[in-house]
């Protein structure tokens, strides 16, 4: 498997950029950093005048081959999906008049039903892959459909393409259309089961896919099938994702159904499916009193801007549950979000911070160095693997992006080969490049995509 | 001059789109539209099956060129770009930790003032009129620098590539650093009529580029600058374009520099700057009384939602404006605004209309058909030019763009070439190919552009 086979040991020579913490950006302009067979980073040197001088200090680095970065780029780390449904990927960009509850009747159940095809299954999940490694995701946590053999073949491609993947076959056994819907308890259990026994046994290391149990959201799972998922997700040790809080009528309809429950972070927290693994997307209308909860189980937050301004469900205040101690990773939910970039997720998270503030004061802004942060190691921590990922350190693997930005000659076009629409003239900062890709990248300037070494996506 | 010598006869078959309405869009599949020797359109035909049977209808168009385009695109307005500052391309992306009057002091003016150097100059505006053509703009209103040898430029440059243009020569005589302000208003005068006349001199047609009397806004410009430029806008029968009510302390700043001004509204009606053809950019913040007197005078508006939303200027109440009777456009505000497409200002657009409807219900909200309009038919009203481009009619000019969109192959890649980010999957009905361009499309969508016929980009 090529993502378990030894690589050759590789020196990444020239500007890297990765965060210090929530508010600060390290950008070392002349870095080496060595990664060895396995994909693990094995030294960091900063100030590096000439790559050959690393190379000698380190006498078994001396065959390794050199990965050379001009001073128009910079390597990043992958970014990370914490939320997305593959299986809405041919829908993106369609909404039409629908806020959430209709826009689930109209658009999504139809179309995650028909991928019980697993020809078309194969065809929108392997352009998904593409699409999400081509924008420099390096993990992924993936909702696929209620089929069990159309979830696995998801797990499939990630193991074979090389992206970190988290990937979830959806329960949903209640108040879902009669020909979209688990036919019972025992059912969701069983092909929960079935998918998280089939992921594990393709990559039994965990390194690349691993199984996540989705019930897809409360109203769409009965308070028996949410029970036994909290079960089987103790007996598993497996991870958790589903939604709260996204629209105000959803959470209405969570209290009309749920009478007897505080609130909506309490039909989660009695079903027993809070926990440290658990991922609960949106997040943008919680009391304190559940964000306490959350806080508590040490369960974390994927926050999804492009989906939430998209949908009308709210700007979802980051800063606050930021300072309440939660852990916030970004998320692309497509097709709810219509870009399957966490790049464009950075920029949304900004306008929607912009927004908040605009009613709660200047505080609620994010910065490019915390939605770089939320996209990186906010988001490693989001999946459970931050110590492997999110950051360049010794120990760490290199899941990485190389960034390379156009610069302008002096007739007005770009050098060489198109780059996409960031222009540089020449007189920018390692700082403003990193605002310059930030406001006006895309994935014409992500060049080559690693992960755990391995190079997994090449312009 | 080619914007000027006849073209070949040409007929563009195959689906196109523009609007109809503000609310409704015009999507003609079958269509064949016929542009004359001066790119003028001839003739539209709908629910052509052949175009062998157009041609044969219209006898003297035997030898018509045909441009085809396939049933992953579609022919579209060319997009009219009502407010940007070409001088302050090179900054894109950069803001810092700025808002509107700080950012203006750290990037803004340091940047116009280098634009004296007229080789600098030609690159930054080489390159940014590339760009605007490349996203499909085919008008836009544009802000230069006070240096007249340099805002000629950008004229020579709009009317070589043959992109239409308002070119604005900046006027600001007071609060202003000492290294960039005009030094009088006697020199305000004499520079704005140097750029108006060598602007008609090159282009005494005005077809392609107009001259336009850009007082900055009113914290720059003195009551006797205004005035006096009012006067010689009367005086030139010349367009007018400045900045209005963007952010709260620039709304505070105004009122306390004209005390006696009943608003900032007022400031610009006391100088007799508030005509049919002044463009307002902006007005994020404007009283009912001041969207009355705006509509009496029958000035337009630029909406920038990107600008806003960036430096948290506000989210202008589009639909209010609207509903009051006034003309609005778009406006990218380049770099206030951090993209030079129309195409992420429609997005950016929707998202302020969402903000809106978060807080005053759903009514706020644009459609993907009302911000098309705003970005077509809205544009030319604003620029004066509604008779001539914005939609597909008889007797109005080819100003069109090609849009193409990827389709996807059974093995999940895209057909062919790469053409951006929009993935066809082959049940996508007319309307839902527009509706995958607006979210998710970008200048790789754009395969050419016209003008008055003439193409004046291709990928």
């Amino acid at each position: 498997m090529a993502a378990s086979a030894p690589i050759k040991k590789t020196v990444y020579y020239g500007t890297f950029v990765h965060s210090k913490s929530l508010s600060e950006l390290d950008i070392c302009a002349k870095g080496a950093i060595g990664v060895d067979e396995n994909g693990v980073i094995a030294f960091v040197e900063r100030d590096v005048s000439d790559v050959a001088n690393v190379i000698q200090k380190y006498g078994e680095w001396k065959d390794a081959e050199v990965v050379k970065i001009e001073d128009n780029g910079f390597f990043f780390p992958g970014f990370i999906d914490t939320h997305t449904h593959a299986s809405q990927h041919a829908n993106t960009g369609l909404f039409g008049k629908t806020t959430l509850l209709s826009w689930l009747e109209t658009y999504t159940f139809p179309m995650e039903s028909s991928l019980s095809s697993l020809s078309k299954a194969s065809t929108v999940y392997s352009n998904f892959v593409s699409r999400t490694l081509s924008h420099g995701t390096t993990t992924c946590a993936y909702y696929a459909t209620i089929h069990v053999p159309s979830t696995n073949l998801l797990a499939d491609i990630c193991l074979k393409r090389g992206q970190r993947a988290l990937v979830g076959r959806v329960c949903m056994d209640t108040m879902s259309p009669d020909y979209y819907r688990d036919a019972s308890v025992e059912a969701v259990i069983k092909d929960s089961k079935a998918s998280i026994d089939y992921i594990r046994s393709i990559d039994p290391s965990g390194f690349i896919v691993k199984p996540i149990l989705t019930p897809r959201f409360a109203p769409s799972c009965t308070a028996s099938c949410m029970s036994a998922l909290g079960a089987l997700a103790k007996q598993t040790d497996a991870h958790i994702q589903t939604h709260i809080s996204e629209n105000k009528s959803e959470i209405a309809l969570v209290k009309s159904l749920f009478p007897d429950s505080q609130s909506y972070t309490h039909v989660y927290d009695s079903a027993d499916l809070l926990t440290p693994k658990t991922i609960l997307a949106h997040a943008v209308h919680l009391t304190h009193a559940e964000v306490k909860i959350i806080k508590e189980r040490g369960t974390k937050i994927s926050h999804c801007p492009a989906s939430n301004t998209a949908l009308t469900s709210g700007c979802a205040p980051v800063r606050e549950l930021l300072n309440a101690g939660l852990t916030v990773g970004l998320g692309t939910d497509v097709s709810g979000g219509f870009s399957p970039s966490i790049l464009e997720e950075c920029r949304q998270a900004i306008w929607v911070s912009r927004f908040r503030a605009m009613h709660d004061g200047d505080e609620a802004k994010l910065s490019t160095e915390e939605v770089l942060y939320l996209a990186t190691r906010g988001g490693a921590q989001v999946v459970g693997m931050e110590d492997k990922v999110g950051g360049f350190e010794v120990g760490m693997e290199w899941d990485a992006q190389m960034i390379c930005l156009g610069r302008v000659k002096k007739e007005g076009e770009q050098e060489g080969r198109f780059a996409g629409n960031v222009d540089l003239f020449g007189f920018e900062t390692p700082e403003d490049k990193v605002n310059k890709w930030v406001y006006g990248g895309d994935d014409r300037n992500t060049e080559r995509v690693w992960v755990r070494g391995r190079l997994v996506h090449k312009r």
